[in-house]
């Protein structure tokens, strides 16, 4: 079969799947969610033989230590597997929520209710979880899902899908509602961003590169997390032990994420009192690389120079880039030339300062006076996250369940014409 | 100038005038509107001059009568418009709404605020009146917009726009937060459709054709409103009287608009109690031709056979197809398959046959027991409308000024980092 003929046969499946999804109640779907749980930690032995696989694959390959790190599943990756699919079972179910509803005039009465978006197209890398993740996020909240994974964790995926859709059987919900991209062949992704009617929405989890391709192609709404490039701005006026702490703690605390700082800022009357030094050192102190300005380098004699694509480095390493600006607006534009509307902090005593701050940069997460580190679905209470959103369509910063609904208006009225 | 450098700097500016408008307040906002509506009104002669240019130009061009009429300003055209801009004026501010909030367990005071979207281009056709429409949203809801509308109506945007400007400057804000595309080249578009970090969303207002090239160029996010293939299901149960005033009314009070009728699908149970010849009757007198299945033309023999692409076409005329369906899921599957996902409503007395085709139907707007006419901004409370999007992502159905910003999520502590 030709790779088109397949991706259009794999969305009416999708799609078909979809329309009886949206008549399962949210104790069905919960209950297909808990019986992947058990699958999954019922096949780890499985599981785990398919993942040899692609490990062998992939050292012939020769993969990197860290991709065959992200591969790998040992047993408690696949018990977290099941626990992830446990809490988004326990989290509550979005679909039919009311967002707002009122009587009109004329006796109608309006509903704007959440609903499934229909069928949701998952492109990803390496990572095996994240079919997992994706597929028990879709079904929470009702939605069908074609996944497509890296070649590199083929048998994986497919051992895990395989749990999902018996998952979804043994509830008595259509097993096509979770579909994995079976062919290898690079052009599926390509046919199946074509098809608009069929595939609602296309979320790319992945590089830089891989997102930039799958905005190009796509003729399908496509939801995108760009880089992470965070910034720390102290304000003149911060308190030294504070500033200390979030800044040490946005770079050091995980340095392979998206929310971790890349960049500080330094207000010039902080640089006098000597904060940039004091920040320095402590970051020093846990082995990073500073790369600033010349007053930051003159500060710090450790420090490289900095040079213009130092601004818009995403390190995810033990590398950060500062600099001492003039006054708040520097800073703030500063962030929003260089920044990636991911996350970005403000460290002040001054509420003047954190207003202006929270209203002028434009990013997905503002914060005052705490570490970067905390835009995340879990710390904001919205369960296990499909993704950071660096869009401002539809869903911006984490995404949880409810985030792949949209809504329908329902009127209800007794006869209502137009005059 | 090149047009790509043109669109560029086109951009640059709107993109600069943005992030001045996301300082100004609401009642600045709302003093720019009053300005605008003062200036349309004292500007009639002026704007009435620029129009005839375009009628005469078009005119030498051969456009239709209809073409022409679109484009035709008029005083109580004018006057409409301005007034179009007070009521725009006088809704809520959507801007800093707060759409949810919480204190997370660490302390973190938590905020998800409502916000600009930013940069919004509007690509529109002949009538000159979006200009100000959409001008007006923009700046309630705090975007800069950039408007590209059609060369036929170039004359009469220029002098609405440069109303729409004047009134910015007056009140204080950057006039360069609305622009109007002065190339009438038509690469302009596709230029600004590539400029994605500068542009934060496309909304082409239009015909399916625009539509589809706009998709089919963007790398920015686009909200689409396409056809409205509405239906209106009567169901086996229907009250007689009830089913003849919604039919005839959905289909009729206005037949050039999106949410009008296009397709009358009746129960056979229906049928046998002589609806479909009572239905048929009633739009006959209101010279609606109709084309049927064989048991419609059986009933009517008046009408004619409907052929397969009469069921996925939106008349816009005094046109109806019209079918006798087995079942309720005949009728949910006829419209999951022919329509567009604008408009569909059931008339029942039965509890359960609405929620089936509340739950099933995969609609912007489902209605139960009232005409399809009412899905509309006015009729559901929310103003002025951009469009009615028959997109499922950020916004569906009617889009008033709220659906013209995203959100932030901002978070307050005092010193919190992630352990």
């Amino acid at each position: 079969m030709d790779v088109k003929t397949y991706c259009n046969e794999l969305a009416d499946r999708a799609l078909a799947a979809s329309r009886k999804l949206v008549t399962a109640s949210g104790m069905q779907r919960n209950a297909a969610l808990a019986n992947i749980a058990k699958c999954l930690l019922d096949s780890t032995a499985k599981i785990k033989e398919a993942n040899a696989l692609d490990l062998g694959a992939g050292k012939e390959a020769g993969l990197s230590a860290a991709m065959l790190d992200r591969l790998k599943l040992d047993d408690a990756g696949i018990a977290k597997m099941a626990n992830s699919v446990t809490q988004i079972a326990a989290q509550t179910d979005p679909v039919g929520q009311i967002i707002e509803g009122s009587v009109r005039p004329n006796g109608l009465r309006l509903e704007k209710v959440r609903v499934p978006i229909g069928v949701v197209l998952i492109i990803f890398e390496s990572r095996p979880n994240v079919t997992c993740d994706a597929a028990a996020l879709c079904i929470k909240s009702g939605n069908a899902t074609i996944l497509r994974g890296g070649k590199e964790a083929m048998h994986s995926n497919a051992a895990i899908a395989q749990c999902v859709r018996q998952g979804m059987s043994e509830a008595g919900l259509a097993s096509d509602a979770v579909q994995l991209v079976e062919t290898t062949d690079r052009a599926a992704v390509g046919e199946l961003l074509k098809l608009e009617g069929k595939i609602d929405l296309a979320i790319p989890r992945g590089g830089e590169s891989l997102i930039r391709a799958v905005v190009e192609q796509s003729r399908i709404p496509v939801i995108k997390h760009y880089t992470g490039n965070c910034h720390v701005y102290v304000h003149a006026d911060a308190a030294e032990s504070m500033a200390l702490d979030i800044c040490v703690n946005a770079k050091t605390q995980r340095t392979g994420v998206c929310n971790a700082c890349e960049t500080i800022l330094i207000h010039k009357d902080a640089a006098s009192r000597g904060l940039v030094e004091k920040i320095c050192k402590a970051l020093a102190q846990q082995k990073v690389e500073i790369r600033g300005d010349a007053t930051v380098c003159a500060a710090h004699p450790q420090a490289v120079r900095a040079i213009d694509s130092d601004w818009g480095t995403e390190y995810l390493d033990l590398i950060v880039a500062m600099k001492v600006v003039g006054s708040i607006d520097e800073a703030i534009d500063h962030i929003n030339q260089y920044g990636s509307r991911h996350t970005d902090a403000i460290i002040t005593q001054s509420i003047s300062a954190a207003d202006q701050f929270v209203q002028q940069v434009d990013a997905a997460n503002v914060f005052v006076n705490c570490s970067t580190r905390f835009s995340d679905g879990g710390e904001y209470g919205l369960g296990a996250e499909i993704g950071i959103s660096t869009d401002k369509l539809h869903a911006r910063g984490p995404m949880g369940a409810a985030d792949l609904t949209t809504y329908k208006w329902v009127a209800r009225g007794n006869g209502q014409v137009r005059k």
